[in-house]
């Protein structure tokens, strides 16, 4: 299996941290990064205690690893449910978050600039379906990115691989790995597409569709780039956002295609103001106010207003 | 039902066509255009000739709703199966093909300028799933549109109603209609997709997600628009495309973002040249010869050839 490794050099500086549970994607990932010479790799293994008893044999499996490859380790356990309970989140979105919150105290306490995660071209074909049913817009179809530009950086080596094919790679290679009860039970809906959706859309094509799922969003991912870059250029060149936060509504932004001013208005107030809660319908209904002569305020999420006066929009707060 | 129906005063010049199956959906719409007003419209049945003795019953049905509603009607019979034996096509491509050419011949004889069409937001959704899995790239995601710019145009007014809100029309006007027995059979792809993804994906996120997918389908064709008219523009500003059919590689051609690029690689082979079976993949790969250096020689579909000398891309044809 080719796979690009960015820093894997054992000269490369700090350490990296590779999230692993112990199933056989993480496993695969751990043979390959050790493999193509990355020396300075500490195993982060998240118990989310979600499992009973299969949980604690997964956490000794991975220290077993550690020694095996003469690695360090950090293994942390979380109560999950009763910290989703008080949030009133779903468990998904509890594991996610301690398992992210975990994995950047590590990234601290190493002084690693990179985390290594499993995800693969199954994975991402699953979260461009979730967000294309979800209704996220244009820019869920990118799914995942290979390597974030954030400290530290999350990176995805695999994502370009089949489950198939690193099935293959762990099979070639003798690697043992735990079966992760979670993941066969049709309980989530990340599991039911994963279980449910991809095989049937699998038998209806007679092939592997997630392959082409991902390259679909690659390309969505360019053009969003290219639109974003247009929009970020725009605001530059115009001085569109104000100090106070407004934005100034100009006769070249009054011009623009309804794609790039969408993205304008999606930074002033999704990354700028940082109002939550943002669809694309907003948005769409958003771009009717810089239209002279149109509606000059209408309904934001959260109980807040878009108001246009004399040139510019602001945002007012709820009553 | 708040439907929107182009021209349908009755004192539009020239008649239209419905394509009427005599199912659910085409009854409804000719019930919402008689009610709109349309008067000169021409009821166009095609008898694909797939479903034996209840072919016939159905074109029996068609000619009996026109009778009621003092319309003329049109009905062909045609033998789909060996047509599409004949020409090694599918079934369904055969009898899209057929009906298609019985529906301009139509308009041409009645001097129709609309072929109206009964596509719901349903099957919306199907094509841009359909798409999605067939990797025809982004501009599969905005599916079909309300009305094209062709003579005749094709018209879709209830492409943004849902199946359900078609089903309620239909019961609260009492309209009678046929089931399409072939509509219920899982052996096509698009009634796969019908019955078992879409019910599926329903399920799994506990509502009705063809609208999601619509709204997508939007967004990608606002997207795709914008970056087209750029492309165009730069093919127009910069005279890129000579008389001899060649791509002039200038520098801001070259500094274009890879995905105003494509979209100008793709007018060049694909319109201008008309060359068939392009993907993104070979769009990308001929990107890649605009860069200095780079490859100068790349395969196309079918035996031919893209090459790079002195400043020129050009095609050559199979030797």
């Amino acid at each position: 299996m080719n796979l690009h490794v960015p820093n894997a050099s054992a000269s490369a500086p700090g350490s990296a941290l590779l999230a692993i549970s112990g199933g056989r994607d993480s496993v695969a990932l751990l043979h390959m990064l050790v493999s193509a010479g990355l020396k300075r790799l500490v195993l982060c293994h998240f118990n989310h205690g979600l499992r009973g008893r299969e949980s604690g044999q997964d956490a000794a499996f991975v220290r077993r690893l550690a020694v095996h490859y003469g690695l360090p380790c950090e293994v942390e356990k979380a109560d999950v449910i009763t910290w989703a309970a008080k949030r009133k989140v779903s468990l998904e979105t509890a594991a996610r978050t301690l398992r992210y919150d975990f994995l950047h105290r590590m990234a601290a306490k190493h002084a690693a600039a990179r985390i290594y995660l499993a995800h693969h071209a199954d994975d991402q074909a699953e979260t461009i379906l979730a967000n294309l049913c979800r209704g996220t817009g244009i820019g869920g179809l990118k799914g995942m990115v290979m390597e974030t530009n954030s400290t530290p950086a999350l990176c995805r080596p695999l994502l370009n691989k089949t489950r198939a094919e690193i099935a293959d790679y762990v099979q070639k290679h003798g690697l043992s790995f735990r079966e992760d009860s979670s993941n066969t039970s049709p309980q989530h809906r990340r599991n039911r597409l994963r279980h449910e959706v991809l095989p049937l859309l699998n038998a209806v094509y007679a092939r592997e569709v997630s392959p082409l799922i991902v390259r679909l969003g690659k390309q969505a991912e360019r053009d969003d780039d290219c639109l974003q870059q247009q929009a970020l250029a725009l605001i530059q060149e115009e001085g569109l956002i104000t100090q106070e936060g407004r934005l100034r509504v100009t006769a070249k932004l009054r011009s623009q295609h309804p794609a790039v001013l969408s993205r304008v208005l999606y930074f002033w107030l999704g990354e700028v103001l940082g109002l939550p809660g943002l669809d694309s319908e907003s948005l769409e209904a958003a771009s009717s106010l810089l239209l002279p002569g149109g509606v000059a305020k209408m309904n934001l999420p959260e109980g807040r207003h878009l108001r246009r006066k004399a040139g510019y929009l602001w945002v007012t707060e709820p009553t």
